[in-house]
């Protein structure tokens, strides 16, 4: 089972907002850490568009998710925080939260299937992060291990590889229809994880038709139940 | 902290030797199951070799496994054995078993360090030689991710920069000499693991002089002493 984690494992936007309404605080910043959340995601795929298509070589998400940081500083009026206070807060991606059915979710998963994350996050930060608050992963694949980010099919077959496994015998969990559509026509089979509050409260979220998927679940607790662990 | 696999983790030659001695008589072979596992592996080096000098691409350790597989299938008188017996003997290598002392001593370090390979086994070896017995890796790093066989610096480098530390917060575990001196060339930390029947059931193997690493242990829980944890 290959995992997607920002969206479908963590709640990147609670966790970010929460970083970044603590440090604003302790500044004396007067801004929307919501929306300062959604502004550093929102130039998250146009960073790695600039990778895929060959226009920058291949550098891992920290390195996207920094410069994005600053640009995104200077729209919120921030560009005097310090170099020391910007590699720290950088670092905010390495300590997210998952969803609150995910540890115990993956603990059954585990007992029966290989874990594997298949992320555009990096290594460190996936150790970081899986570290932090019990992760339990198999190993720790992705973008950075294939040197392509999703949804370029290498990152997809390049991972089962890895694994030593036809695409096939893998499986792709994630909260996102274009990434498992992505794995689905590269052989994975998919299972669909309705995360509807990923990127507003509101969570009114529709969930995709039947049948589009090789499952479909509410949260982990539900994908384990239907793959009967 | 960073783990050789093959002979610091796992005990490849009695686990090797079982598997051939299992499979020589199922077929009527009468063989040196532990001669086998001893020339099966004396052929490691040399192959990774041949990739190290350049003379041919990266190729994961599976594929080396197997030419060398059938190379000594010959010269033990037993060039009849078919395809698919020799697809499952070449996977022997992803059924070591571990050192005793192993499954408790990686339990008590990951509850202070993070827990990576650092072996010249590829991912998938790794994956399914750990999820088998239990093995708590935080990540699997090594040769196939860094596309670099072990002495070479840049296995080690390539594998600090995954897990997005300086080499000197990095510490190589391993029973072999050749291997630290090559990691402490990188800069990393080093701890000598004393596994004297690695290659012989004898056992008179020496410890390196005291001071030669920054730690030596007899063996995963003597590390976890020394260490504190």
């Amino acid at each position: 089972m290959t995992f997607d984690v920002f969206g479908t494992v963590v709640d990147w936007r609670r966790s970010i907002a929460r970083e970044i309404e603590a440090f604003a605080s302790r500044h004396g910043f007067d801004i929307d850490s919501n929306a300062f959340a959604l502004a550093w995601r929102a130039r998250y795929q146009p960073a790695m568009e600039r990778v895929r298509s060959g226009d920058v070589d291949f550098v891992k998400l920290d390195v996207l998710h920094r410069s994005n940081l600053d640009d995104v500083l200077d729209e919120f009026g921030m560009d005097g925080v310090g170099e020391a206070d910007r590699v720290d807060l950088n670092l905010a991606w390495h300590r997210l939260d998952p969803w609150p059915d995910v540890v115990e979710g993956l603990g059954r998963l585990k007992a029966r299937f290989i874990l594997a994350t298949l992320s555009n996050g990096n290594v460190a930060l996936m150790v970081n992060m899986s570290k932090r608050v019990g992760l339990p992963w198999d190993v720790i694949l992705g973008a950075e291990v294939a040197r392509y980010y999703k949804p370029q099919p290498e990152a997809y077959r390049l991972t089962a590889d890895f694994l030593g496994l036809a695409p096939e015998r893998c499986m792709m969990v994630a909260a996102h229809e274009d990434d498992l559509r992505a794995a689905a026509a590269c052989g994975f089979r998919t299972a669909y994880v309705h995360r509807p509050t990923e990127y507003d409260d509101g969570g009114d979220k529709a969930m995709p038709e039947a049948g589009a998927f090789d499952a479909a679940a509410a949260d982990f607790l539900g994908l384990a139940r239907l793959l009967g662990v």
